[in-house]
């Protein structure tokens, strides 16, 4: 897993406290601490998966000796039916940790599942699946790593590591070409710029501006196919704004390079796993 | 704003951190440092909306001179066009929190949109609609708060303040008059205890073992009707388990007092909220 | 143990982080730092002990190979001069640790100890005895763990997860009815509502109203005993304030349900163990 | 206040998430959010007061419009009836800081009532009232703070600032002249060395190597006053072990220069003190 | 000021925990809390300064009325005997914010005059300084930024935000073209990829496989003039490994982008700043 | 290792975050999950290493696997070509740990090895090295244990474990035996005084007043001469201010005790040592 552990490990011990808070009244009360039990991740629909190495050490934080036996892996496709993952361990680790766990390997394979399926939709074009910075404030590593593992990309992480500009930088520098000239004499030489535009004016201005990325904002895709033809491989394009599943076809089929979706990580609907103890 | 500001600060603040990391190479490479702005949340769906008090705090956080001004407050109705608030402060703060308040104020407005249309779905009958623990990792009490403010209820907040009985605590015990004789021992006096059942035997063993609440796992209405007049007012009767919009009236006039909905929390779409600023 | 490791994790490095701050400068200078030694924690009274697994786990944090046996546990009854565990590692840290250890064991058994005084005093009776909210900040799961340990029950943990009227609740809303009916329509179906009595009338609006539990105030065990008789079962009853080791069998003896003191976990007297290392 | 500001701050926020968590649900529920209100806090015992400002931060990171006027302050005297601090502010700040406030306020006046108690039996003799590391584990700071308002004084804070040489470091080093020896080779110029001593001769020896400090450990006063006459002002000389109120004052007249007692920290009785909300 | 001032006024607390622990036994015992007094920092050697608002928020945490004027600003020069800033507050809060204030001016103030420094040397050729990840764990935001005052640029911030291949990770995907053609699949569009090469096959092979910037490991400024030549802009060529102030001129003439410089942050010998308090 | 290891994780970690943040977008992309490497720390410079211990934490956290062979000890003597520690275990954390265990050996080494060489400058004489609060925040504890490997010794760790002097708090007293009277009344028998001065006449005053430190502040080794034979050992005297590398030994030789040199934390060049990883 390339998810920084020491960042999974703290939101899981997060999670776990909101969770539990003091002490399970059910099932440290009846269930004896020894008691050994087995569980089972089984996929309650067809989609891929995401987040089996993070729901496993939810248990391993709760019973270091838990045995798990990983039948899928993250990015891999599973149907219903399948199972997941097998573990066995302490029955009060699994019954303390079952919900923790379904919560965030359900959210995670919603987001793998979703971004399988956009990246389906444009096979075959030029076009590559983004995700945006429209996540779940405290989860985005896992979000985007999510978006990875179902095979689209991931956009900038973070306000510090690419700049983008929009109107209100580009209005307070005194127009495009100014807002790239100033932002390169201070930006180090491994961070790209961006620049969203409305139209053909300011795409060209961004080009001539020697825009790394240049977003077309809302735009048809007829439009966008001729903002394909005035770049012509200048720069990177990205498409963003209002694209659902129905018009995502037409949008890669313009021709832009990068087609970035907000709903990977602000809209899923939990991908449906059980946990079966017993 | 009834939200624990502790829990609120620190989440915004992890938020601001994950989200701007050192810089913000854009905005504080471009913008004056004293540039004076003004912002604006406008509705883009009709909903309830909620998180406004949230998402407010992130720019107080980032700028202690921001002015605010709320035209929409947690858990009133809004119409597309509708503006939520309005923000006068340093541009940089506000472009610096644009991203972080919007996926706050979506994500909650979207939640209480969700609460409040199920329950108009229910009016008129016995039912309320319940969270669940089906929540997102560290965003729970936030949650929460949205379920409340669409009209709906909380089912417990986490592991300790109320028990509930599944399976393997029941089997662990001894039955279900065995779990809550035992648990009853332990227990203190301010704790509910819940009890899973699937049919009426189980159903039948939990009203006389004193259960406070009995879940009726996964019943189709009629079933839950029968259990309605089982039961006879000795417990509050809980519907869980594959209850959809469609079928949810269906369920709500079986007699049921409580209606527990995962998707509340676990799969809502963002309600779509723009900020503008100039 | 039930306690949640990860708080007793957090909570015993804060404290050796307190207390060692960098370095010990006696041991860290002048212990070998492979030199293997022998721990003992005796018991230097009788009562019950508690804090077993806290106080192994603060070795267990210091040196990962100490091995620890249990002569007692959480719980159990112990006389002077009883060894309560034994203990085999690094003598640096047990060095390191011996102060952290007593500092929560001998709390944590002075609780449990008194929680099994006071449980004896009342036998035979109808009565429980709780603890309260009057709780060291910081140490209040420790400190009602350990309060279950000596065979007393828990209040509320917190003020989520049950409702308590007091006189400016009552106030604010217009009266005890006004009060129950107000949080009826806004609390979850797993919360319970405690209303706080000062005589006759209140408690029989309290019933009336609903109240699942209603607390006599500073009542004398007579008036209590025709508060029982006026209640005949209808709510649980919880004597509370100004009761001491004296006056507590009397109250017991009223038939009330519950008794709650405060001094069970704010005026303890610290149980004496020593540890002996060689 | 001389209590660093932000241990006090990190604690607070630890105790209010730990009593609050997500919302209090009778105070939240009940009273409107912009009532305003009066408290009060009165002394129902007589005794030295301490914690004044730590209870008053309680308020102020609750509701930061809150005023508060202090009667009383740390290290003074007050009488039963006697008001300590004045506060107006929302009803609701005040009744979910109360418990809080009151806990800290109650715990740190006991410890400066005890000290100042113990420090009046020993007036007129050569010793002055020291405390252990004998403490709550994470609130040191504040018991030590509320010892020196009780007018006594603190012991070395940690294992970091000070060295105590016990019977397993002596054995390591082999006797305390070696001991003492390798130490001063280790230590900083600004630490001090204490050795713990059983008979005159480990006294001696200790004085010959030239300890700072000397503790007499569980010496009856008349072998006390011998110490005091060996040790000829070559050191400092401390008591400790088993000295009870009754004993103090006897150990005081030997001449010892100091006198360590773990009880004013480990197992003082909350002083009472009321909160009055209106 | 662009730093992040969460990040700024978490490591200024934990600074402030770390240099005063409990109290300032010192400061806190002898200066009356309510005493005012005036504060100056003051150059004592020729540089650019930074931190100043750094410094100043050590005193603003301490004391929330401190009144400080600016009479130099981050970037700034500043000769000998110039006054940066001038402080009016607690006596009490100066002296104790004094130290650590002192140690983040003159470690942000020395970054600073050394990227300055080395950015005059490169003065007029193409050439720009850049840092390194060869930072003080904990402080790399402080550090980054002060680079930037002395009008130096920022390397990458993190692993995250930018790829660098290395031997190991081109001997792992089977080479440069490999590499990079491997990486360009998985990386997003806004995330540059640089390549070490040691010679000109190496140089060769990362320019026709598309490597946005090229490193020269160690170079001759002979032999780096060559690769310049080779790559004809078709990259942004780093010079990096073994640069020193007197080899730096000669670099920079070679024609390279870049110079990257670790002991701008690893190596600096503090700026002598003093502040005067009275 | 003496270093406090839950300090010693915490600081890793954040390291580690910092330096990582979500993903090593080389090594994790590019390095397979399961491939085994060997790595070697390899001095490039002739000194004292420090930080082996921390170093190799810094894998152990990133691969609790991984194998590690030391080959030097801190504090040992290394010298150009040595070979330090190996390490066998995951590639990828070999690669993603390279930067932060380099960053923190050569800064440790930087300081025992400077602390190493102004010790022996000095050898032969009655004066010993020591560090100061001139430390670079949040590593005083990294950086004091280094100062002890190389050999010099610790001045106080923070403000609270003894007492220091200067001009305010000998103004705020009326003079220094007044401040040293004032200070007697109020500190702990644990807790050395000293006292900085100017001159003669302070420092006789010091004397008197029973400092048990005297700090002679910037004085000429002449003038220390004199306030040596004046103090005729009635105190410990600490040189400080203005000393260098070329007067370091004409001070020593005036017969002070201590002399303490801020470089040694705040001005070290980071010592050569190189990783190799295969």
């Amino acid at each position: 897993m390339v998810l920084n552990k020491f960042y999974v490990d703290e939101l899981i011990k997060r999670a776990l406290l909101e969770d539990i808070n003091y002490v399970d009244v059910t099932t440290d009360y009846l269930i004896p601490e020894d008691q050994q039990g087995e569980g089972r991740f089984m996929a309650k629909a067809d989609g891929v998966v995401c987040g089996t190495q993070v729901a496993a050490r939810v248990f391993e934080l709760l019973d270091s000796d838990v045995q798990i036996t990983f039948l899928k892996k993250d990015g891999e496709k599973v149907s219903y039916g399948d199972d997941i993952m097998r573990l066995s361990g302490k029955t009060a680790a699994l019954l303390k940790g079952e919900r923790t766990a379904l919560n965030l390997i359900q959210h995670m394979s919603a987001i793998a599942t979703a971004a399988d399926r956009y990246s389906e939709i444009v096979k075959g074009t030029n076009a590559s699946i983004a995700d945006t910075r429209k996540t779940i404030p405290g989860l985005r590593p896992l979000q985007k790593y999510a978006v990875m593992c179902g095979g689209a990309k991931n956009h900038r992480y973070n306000l510090s590591d690419a700049a983008m500009l929009k109107d209100n930088h580009i209005d307070a520098a005194g127009g495009i070409t100014a807002a790239i000239t100033k932002l390169r004499s201070k930006l180090g030489h491994m961070t790209k710029i961006e620049v969203e535009t409305r139209n053909f004016d300011e795409l060209r201005e961004a080009l001539e501006a020697g825009a790394d990325i240049i977003m077309l904002d809302n735009m048809s895709p007829e439009t966008m196919k001729e903002a394909v033809a005035i770049t012509a491989g200048r720069a990177v394009l990205e498409a963003s704004g209002g694209i659902t599943e129905e018009t995502l076809r037409a949008v890669a089929e313009s021709g832009v390079d990068i087609i970035s979706i907000g709903a990977l990580t602000h809209s899923v609907k939990a991908f449906d796993i059980s946990m079966y103890i017993k």
